[in-house]
């Protein structure tokens, strides 16, 4: 191969750069450095909280307030003893596990996420999160270490009813969030209440800002670029705000067979060229928003009449909620047209916005990175397609997530699989990010 | 304005031709050429054949076999008997109204509709075919005129629930279709049997070819063309065959926010392209046909999943089979190269054929365009897009069918509806037609 001069030079430059990187990222993480997780305790404990709820269909139906998701909290509650944490159910409850720090005035570093499933579910999904925090914490016992500041291991009530427990830990967790039936059947206070909360007390519940040094959570990616790109780690840079809009086309119904192809307002067609306008929008342009149709419903929705109305959602997802707005301004527009075009009228209704986007805090982004650059891992600086707590506690402390690889990008599904030792690489990531922190 | 020669040669050269063609016609239309239809009479039985079934919503609901059917064919047997028919219910339930002709060798000369309706629907979709028949009884009777062929008003028994009467009278009725179960709560062939037939005696109700020297059916468009280019009738050159698809688009459904654009396979953006080259293929080559997606389902169907599933019907009509062919064959390319393209399976299952093309006998169509010009009518030779008892009684019979303008191009509810003038001009083509076939 012919030498390049500039290429060579390059990676000169770089090298140089990475050993000054090195070096000084040793010289921070001297002290704890050569911690490690306990990976087969980690898969262990995957294996038997999945024992709560396990469906006799496959997977697990761990449903916030029913039964095994108390069970599992209870099972949960004496692997925090065993770490050595203290542990208390708080009015909303969620469970706390808290390990004392050498200084007293000093804000607790949280770390946990959820242990409720979807119904028909997997083993992962928020149970990594809670099994690795606790690991952390038993680690740092065994090895006799005490950090500066206390540590939290928090599980969050009812994430998949809408993050409920870290709801009421920023104070926004409403009156009708505690009416909504869950799919336990019990109403979301009734159950909080069935956990050993105390909906009098939810005020006590809520965390504000300076009160926590940082929050970090670990979690399954639920999504294929990880494990299609063969990155050990990703380090989440935001999770995406989520909007939707309910979309109608009023057409005309009209005979099948009996009106020229001239003289037609079909509402389904007009919503066929709607849902590709949606896709060559959010694609037209670098990034990585997403935009999809998932619901359409068409009448009177027979073979031979003419679809005179359609029912559809739009849903837009990005980092920023000003890319948007002007993605959903851009559909908008081709809706006009396509409106004249097809002799239908188009109407967005704005639904309730699912999430506002929550930037992660950049610094806590940084130890991440440098913890798995000590450990050798792979990584990849990404956005989180999908709601967690997280997005909560962004919006009052210092927040990091980290994300592990989901095997095939399968989640919410029997078929949820992520490898121990990928498991056990994003734990580390945690733990010496929590050192890292701790240092701050 | 300036003078034109050759426009001015056209206009003469017109003339001479129309004139031309009104005498000859008006030699052989000498006869009985100045019969008319009472329109008054037509417009009222329309209305007092209304009164049975009226919904309290507004329309007609009138469905086969129920108690409103029967009282309006024993309101239609007394018209009959008024009009001087012999009345008899056949085998299969169709009321046959028989008026003798002067040479008991000939074959007689049928024209007749239904009288059911659809559930909710309106005043004239079939009744003004049953109507207008044995107006044209009456008018004969009260000109002391005899035709030389017999003739047979028709009401055949449950049109809407698939051409049931006229299925029977050609020799097409299945036990299968005996069997389903009517919008009347009976079965079709319990309903026959409350109708007076004999399930037993079916057989004798077919007719072979050369039984019948003529089938005539007028009706209301049910579309709009006539009512927009203000024609006052159509002559139907056929009537349309029917083709149905189910297409099942298999993608595969994933969450919404963690899965990149580039890594979907979205069954409903499949779909809305499929839908689109529907449209494109059908309008993409001049003629009458059309093509309808009238029905689409969606799988899950929430707003933040991926659709993989999507269920679709694809319906195309055109006078002409092998043109339907050519055409699904096109929109099966299209099919393959958007699976490709959105990395989906399509899959595309024929449903047995609602109807076969049916061209209409092209002497009577003669006839009737030779009456409509000597009634000094505007016409418009068209293809019929909906279904009609016609289309089973071409396989057996020279047979022609007359439209007249529905307002709006609305049927098949409760807003159908056609004016007294333009009814009366469609049964004076009747009548007029009748007479010169008799005299074939």
């Amino acid at each position: 191969m012919k030498k390049f001069w500039p290429y060579g030079f390059f990676i000169v430059l770089t090298t140089l750069i990475l050993l000054h990187s090195v070096s000084s990222v040793s010289q921070k993480g001297s002290e704890h450095g050569q911690l490690r997780v306990n990976s087969q305790r980690i898969e262990k404990r995957i294996m038997e909280l999945a024992e709560f709820g396990k469906d006799p269909r496959g997977g697990i139906s761990r449903v916030a307030f029913s039964e095994a998701d108390i069970q599992g909290r209870a099972y949960i509650m004496t692997l925090m003893q065993e770490a050595g944490l203290e542990v208390n159910v708080d009015a909303a409850g969620n469970i706390i596990g808290w390990r004392k720090g050498s200084d007293p005035s000093l804000p607790p570093i949280l770390s946990g996420s959820h242990t409720d499933s979807v119904p028909n579910g997997g083993k992962y999904d928020g149970a990594l999160g809670v099994i690795s925090a606790i690991e952390c914490a038993q680690v740092l016992k065994e090895n006799g270490i005490v950090t500066r500041h206390p540590l939290e291991v928090v599980v969050f009530v009812d994430e998949e009813g809408g993050l409920v427990g870290s709801r009421a830990m920023i104070g926004t967790l409403t009156q009708s969030a505690l009416d909504v039936r869950s799919h336990s059947g019990k109403k979301v206070g009734e159950g909080i209440v069935a956990l050993g909360g105390n909906l009098e007390k939810l005020a006590d519940v809520i965390r504000k800002r300076g009160d926590i040094k940082a929050f970090i959570e670990i979690h399954i990616e639920q999504g294929s670029i990880l494990y299609s790109k063969n990155i050990d780690v990703g380090i989440v840079e935001g999770i995406v705000g989520i909007n939707w809009w309910t979309v109608n086309i009023e057409g005309f119904s009209n005979h099948a067979g009996t009106t020229p192809m001239n003289m037609r307002q079909d509402a389904l067609l007009a919503a066929a060229h709607l849902i590709i306008a949606v896709n060559r929008v959010v694609t037209s342009e670098p990034g990585r928003q997403v935009g999809t149709v998932g619901r359409i419903r068409c009448e009177p929705g027979v073979p031979n009449v003419i679809p005179g109305h359609v029912v559809m959602s739009v849903e837009l997802r990005d980092l920023s909620g000003e890319k948007i707005g002007a993605l959903i301004k851009k559909i908008k527009q081709e809706a006009a047209s396509i409106a004249e075009k097809t002799g239908t009228k188009i109407h967005f209704e704005g639904i309730d916005a699912a999430a506002i986007p929550a930037p992660l805090d950049l610094r806590v982004q940084r130890y991440l990175v440098e913890s798995a650059k000590e450990l050798g891992l792979t990584y990849l600086v990404m956005p989180s397609g999908a709601g967690h707590d997280a997005q909560n506690m962004a919006r009052i402390a210092p927040t990091g997530m980290i994300f592990v690889p989901s095997v095939g990008g399968v989640s919410h599904s029997p078929k949820e699989f992520t490898r121990t030792e990928d498991m056990a690489k994003g734990a580390n990531v945690l733990l010496q990010t929590i050192l890292k922190i701790d240092r701050d």
